[in-house]
């Protein structure tokens, strides 16, 4: 047999480490003909390919809000047209391990968006997962397959894949925020899809709740004639109002001696599928944290990546070998079984999302409080 | 063989329809046969126990809440004590096919509670399922594993099995709602434990807001570290604020042009278990439903029985054969396959329990928009 | 208001335990008052209506098969005929506790069914689920959607409700079986409905193995096409010797050192719907017990009731206050939270039937091992 | 900010599609703005990573088992030592569009692993799930957490991660096998864990069947004691005897008139795990597929990548713009989204398996029957 391929893409390095063949004239032989072939011996890679423990390419990294993505993203609203072909004023973390790849991780991209006065991004879908992330401003208006969601500081606003969607500033001021996706993921997997749709958005209407809102964001309520479980959730907007009271009323219980939070001083939410329970995306998680004043996390490792920003506040990350000083709009990066621990110089506000559905849904999500290796 | 039983409980009855023995002495020897040995065939008894359709004993009825429970539960306020013993102030509705069983249909328990001012319902918790809905008044905290719940007009609390609780009234006017159970499913199935807890309430302190609902009811948010699913409802109190935004939502939606109503001028909630989307109790359904003034509901049969109660306004209810002008705090109840329609004179605002999530989880649920038999 | 019976069937019972109110002429006109309006106090009735721990009214009783059941039927098969009316020559149990009903316990149906040689069974379909199992002969194929399964001694078959089905001998020989259904739990529940459909059965092939079995019953193997979950399992016959072997393994296992049998001496398998893993039936576990010579099973209660049958073998059963001694066709049932302990002088095969999935479903179920009430 | 990095990894090459910036020198200042902080705009990159359809870059290839990895495996055996620290004597099909990786598609590791006479290959454990398929031979036993399970020729094996496991041949002639697992799928995602055990197998039983095949492969049973779902098959070992007979009988309902088969001629059985009904795997479907003579398969395309292997026969694959004849032993690969047509010249039996269950978990899963692109 003979491949298609000019030159064959593998090539095989031996080894001498234990359990390795003896170099030979018929061993480089053998090895040729697995090159010609497209065949790769397992013995010479297996330390690579299945190590004692998640060791990924991927590294904790940060990126700076002020002074590094703002800015830049303001310099391309100058420079950059928003509209049919680019699609998005968006710009990506690229994380240093992943060679260049706009990866936040290898599942999941993470970029700062940005919109002039009265720009529109045009409508399209695609069957990748999606949110967005308000740190600063507002005047933005995400239309949902027509239904117009108001944007504003501390909202988090979930858009499942292949859902028409494009997004209009009506305001006299930029506007910029978090976009967050699986698209390494769905790159990898082979899974996505995607459709152009209007030039302009679908809606110019400007409720400051969208309808969605008004028909899944009751607490506890569902509509009694759709109340059946959906993949991602039906809610187009999770609004800081909420999500805000949530962590006040956890760290306040805590206060009065009763459960709640995760651990002293740190109060979480998930962000949920109204219909389920569970994470209003299929393969992303999202979740705010708030730490008081000198609190410290647990040292703590987790299967799968995530990526956090500070919302509010000052503190210090450390993860595996790095550690950062960390202020309002900082993004960071944590890869798999790095141990993390968050320490608040003042009251600490964090949005995070990560992967974890992916590897719960296939059994593989694993956890260590102690952070050791 | 012979049994225990002085006289055998067991007596045939011949039949003479089609299928049947012709009589003879054989055939009678032949069925004292059966009695003795405590058997009943089956081509005697079909008809009865394999209907065509669901044929209900339980039947449909009304009982009238001004004029009807609350005089009598005033009557019973001055002359029955509430304490160690008889546990509950409570007047169950016995629905009048059942055989004088307290019983509203052959699953549910809807009892009408009531508390003078300064008194204390003793704790106990038992395996029914329990919720207390309130149609006016305040002044009671009923007290949940220690956790103090505020019962207002419009509040539907629901209460899962195996928890401890107790009532005490803290205000210096009497006061009375809707308590409903599983009580006759439990009964019937023999799953019921019970368990007698202090004399006196755990917590005398009235909050406005329970801990369970700064812990859970922000609406698609769930505490991080608690996120598991649960087989009941976490949520103590879903406050009538939010059922009435809700609400008023829906239908200003259908107003607009958009979905969510069940019908035309017919909005409905199903209050829900925020850890998984399902129904606030496993064998309980609650939901609260608003008609438009001089809307009406396609006639609808289900298998399963309903209690309603209206919680404001005036309509017409038809169940099967019967019909009754109903107002504020009158209860009905509409037994398995009969069909139901509602007509509102005014606004029309309904609470509704029922026992849909037996029959779903068992493959057992059917319904019919139109009414035919 | 008034009610439209002539009587109320509403009977109240002052009671005189403590917390119960002091007699008095307005207490009496209280519970008129009560009776007049289909109205029960809870104080009255609370320990019939929440007992500590189940109650049932159904009692521990034993049938016999041979002596018993099968003699009484062979009389039913001379003088009552098989046809259009009666539908089938089927004999119940009627728990002794259950004031003369053909119901084993509250939930479950346990007939014995007899049909003479080339007598037909005519076709219909029920929502009630059903199964069958033949504690000796063959002869009969019951034909299932047009699918003819034959019946064979130790065979289970299960039949999900809403299939159309009808039975025909087509031996010499009578046959006799095991009818076991959940008509008593429809019954109570109002969910049952009921078609007639042809008088003869619509298959007269007589296969060795039914359509059900070659498309199913392949161990750990699904039809690619169909592999869908299905509410109720797909096969239609649990061959014997499947039974026999998967018995005779765990008890081996054992012998090797090895897990798998439930406890020491006493192997038992579930039937299970291949396309869930659970239980056959929504509301109906089957499962075959195997007990060596000599073993006996700890004391235990569960919530829920069963019906067992001797397969093969000799031993004693002590079910709450009641002990016999059983052997081969012997049927015995076990009310909700009886304490049941059964030893076996042989080895001791035993099919068993409960309502277990049903409190599953609706997180109700309890089993305790020490049997201590 | 200023990276850790000498260089950056970043390199953004400008775009002139449409919607791209007018090239300018602030525009060049602008990219190298992002190469230095770590960015990467979307709108360079979107046409590659949000394509119209899934884009793969794996392709489909055939790998020859005689002529082609049987003899590189023999030869490997002859010089490639089996032990402690290369492990296995595997070797991988690296696809062709995959860079010189031993990958068979993204997610799928698919190797030929060879025991020479008496050689041992020493337990270990990973989270990586696997399986192996034999397509010819016998002699080898691998000992899965101490049980033997002997490995036949038509013989599907699963081993779900983190059991641990070895194999030894205790024949006098050599065997080789079908490996599949997830290693590129957890090397991806990160998620991968491996531990050493003893160099040895733990026994050296060699029983025909494994003690998980004697308690968990029973059609349609499972052990009472232990029936609560599993993520991944309990079952060792499914038997070829069964998988031809499930084929044959699906087939011959066929001919009879009856559905089973997935279209006219083309029979298939998934292997299911009996505790959900669901895969055998949490990341792998497998599946085994027979095509009468002279039958074809309807063009399809599936989210998700396959792996066949031609068990017996010979045929023509259409995989995208390839085509292969092939016979006994060939592999052959198809990346997600690429149409597939089979063609059988003889009876062909055909061994498959793909990440289906990656997809259906994460609501990404897609089919097209038409395979029109």
């Amino acid at each position: 047999m003979s491949t298609d391929f000019a030159e064959s893409p593998v090539k095989i390095t031996a080894s001498d480490g234990p359990g390795q063949p003896a170099p030979s004239a018929e061993l480089d032989a053998l090895y040729q003909g697995f090159e010609q072939e497209l065949l790769v011996p397992l013995w010479t890679e297996i330390g690579g390919l299945m190590p004692d423990h998640p060791a990924p390419r991927a590294v904790p990294h940060v990126w700076r809000w002020q002074g590094g993505l703002l800015p830049l993203a303001e310099r391309a609203g100058r420079l950059v047209p928003v509209g049919r072909g680019g699609e998005r004023r968006a710009i990506a973390l690229a994380n240093p391990g992943l060679g260049g790849l706009p990866y936040a991780t290898p599942t999941l991209w993470a970029a700062i968006q940005y919109l002039e006065p009265r720009e529109v991004a045009p409508e399209h879908r695609h069957t990748q997962n999606a949110f967005r992330f308000v740190v600063e401003g507002e005047g933005v208006w995400t239309v949902v397959n027509g239904d117009p969601v108001a944007m504003r500081r501390g909202d988090f606003l979930p858009q499942a894949g292949w859902n028409w969607h494009g997004h209009h500033n009506i305001s006299d001021t930029p506007m910029a925020w978090l976009d967050g996706l699986d698209i390494p993921f769905q790159q990898y997997a082979d899974t996505g899809f995607f459709e152009l749709g209007p030039d302009e958005v679908t809606s110019t209407e400007t409720p400051a709740r969208s309808r969605s809102e008004r028909l899944w964001a009751h607490p506890g309520l569902l509509p009694a004639g759709l109340a059946a479980p959906q993949s991602s959730t039906p809610v187009g907007a999770y609004r800081w109002e909420y999500t805000d009271a949530a962590l006040r009323d956890q760290l306040k219980l805590a206060d009065e001696g009763y459960p709640g939070v995760i651990e002293p001083g740190h109060a979480a939410v998930r962000f949920a599928n109204p219909t389920t329970g569970g994470d209003v995306l299929p393969t992303i998680r999202a979740e705010f944290h708030r730490l008081r004043p000198g609190s410290q996390t647990a040292r703590r490792r987790e299967v799968g990546s995530a990526v956090w920003q500070v919302f509010e506040g000052r503190g210090t990350v450390t993860a595996g070998q790095r550690e950062w000083a960390v202020e309002r709009g900082d993004l960071f990066v944590v890869p798999s079984w790095v141990p993390l621990t968050i320490g608040a110089d003042t009251q600490l506000d964090l949005f995070r999302f990560c992967d974890t559905p992916i590897f719960e849904r296939l059994s593989l999500y694993r956890a260590s409080l102690d952070g050791a290796s």
